[in-house]
């Protein structure tokens, strides 16, 4: 009784399930490698809650072991138009520089509850669908942070230390919005199921204005690829 | 409204308060340092909850602005004594490795949502009572992860990249448990405030048999200190 419970499983993966395309296709993408999935969505006080359905229809789409969706209120700590309500969501173009919805620290807590995951299930990889190219200008989004939370990660960990760590899987890093539509395509995944939007409408369609409707539209155009969201009637 | 509503605050500080008395003795030493102090605490499903009602205490003792007790469930993972009832905590002595109290990702976890909390806040240091010398043997406490925590947290967030992020300060890092005990006695600090026991018995003694009972009781004898804690009759 007195050591591990944790197995290893050499082809076992945690993806970390946002509801949108991109974690939806780094998932497809770990699937297509050979790895059984474990998926962890987080539910963190966000204003489009609505991506948690959509989490659901991903991870049943992508046949996943068991998902897991952990609530956790990061409204609590506030600094961010996506937890705080009366903070508005920025409509009018993807800005120059670090917008408000930037969430302090998002992806670092998330990447930290999924390496908690992994390393509790014997999980080898983890799989996040982070992207620096058609993305919001986040910093917890880009390659350098990755390697460092990799860095660290070997460091803070038992599994680290002991030479058998979890590797963190990015592989739409270098992907355009376009390239990631055609990915879904190629991989037989609905887009429709995903859900990107900041702000959705109150009767559940994409704004079809903030930036993550911007950037998920020109992808499908750009793609040549029809676009299966349902947005609000654009002004 | 499409800016951050954060304010940098030069004299506030995050501590993380387990309600231990390694992180009583580093908000001790913040506020020394004339820091102003947010607590954050987690209650993660740990089988020693009582620690939060020492949290509580100490963050009253500590004149803190502000006391957030975060609820996250990481007994939902598994992988640890500490979170699984099922699972016995080792109580024969203080073994060479890392024990089965080790909770996957636990530090890296909580530093992170410390962050999260002191970018919001406008924080500008993070207090943490890790200790390397007198520990558990957990990877997450030890000097070279801090490091490249920081290194991590400097990448993947605004403030880093903006070049005013937060520092994380670990006090404590290279004291032994007679040095911490002496501390608190110095900062007018009653050890007796805290909790340090991984498994309380029933009636909410400290077991005396655990790795950080032991740590504890043989840091104020090393300390020559009257040891203030009730600890059950020992075998």
């Amino acid at each position: 009784m007195s050591t591990s419970p944790v197995i290893l499983d050499e082809t076992l993966a945690v993806v970390l399930l946002s509801g949108g395309l991109d974690s939806m296709v780094a998932g497809g993408l770990a699937r297509e490698a050979g790895d059984r999935l474990v998926a962890l969505t987080i539910d963190y006080g966000q204003r489009h809650r609505i991506e948690i359905e959509a989490a659901r229809r991903v991870a049943a789409a992508l046949d996943v072991e068991r998902h897991i969706e952990l609530p956790i209120d990061l409204s609590a700590f506030g600094g961010s138009s996506l937890t705080q309500l009366d903070l508005a969501v920025r409509k009018d173009g993807v800005e120059e520089g670090i917008p408000n919805t930037y969430v302090p620290g998002r992806n670092i807590v998330f990447l930290a509850l999924t390496l908690s995951l992994a390393e509790a299930s014997g999980a080898r990889r983890i799989y996040i669908g982070v992207n620096s190219l058609d993305y919001s200008g986040y910093p917890d989004c880009r390659p350098d942070f990755i390697a460092a939370f990799q860095h660290m990660a070997a460091l803070g960990t038992k599994s680290g230390v002991e030479g058998r760590g979890v590797r963190i899987c990015a592989p739409l890093q270098y992907m355009t919005k376009a390239d990631i539509a055609k990915e879904a395509a190629r991989l037989g995944l609905d887009a429709g199921m995903s859900w990107s939007c900041y702000d959705p409408t109150p009767e559940g369609l994409h704004c079809g204005h903030c930036d993550s409707c911007r950037l998920r539209s020109k992808g499908f155009e750009e793609a040549g690829l029809a676009d299966p969201t349902r947005y609000a009637a654009r002004s």
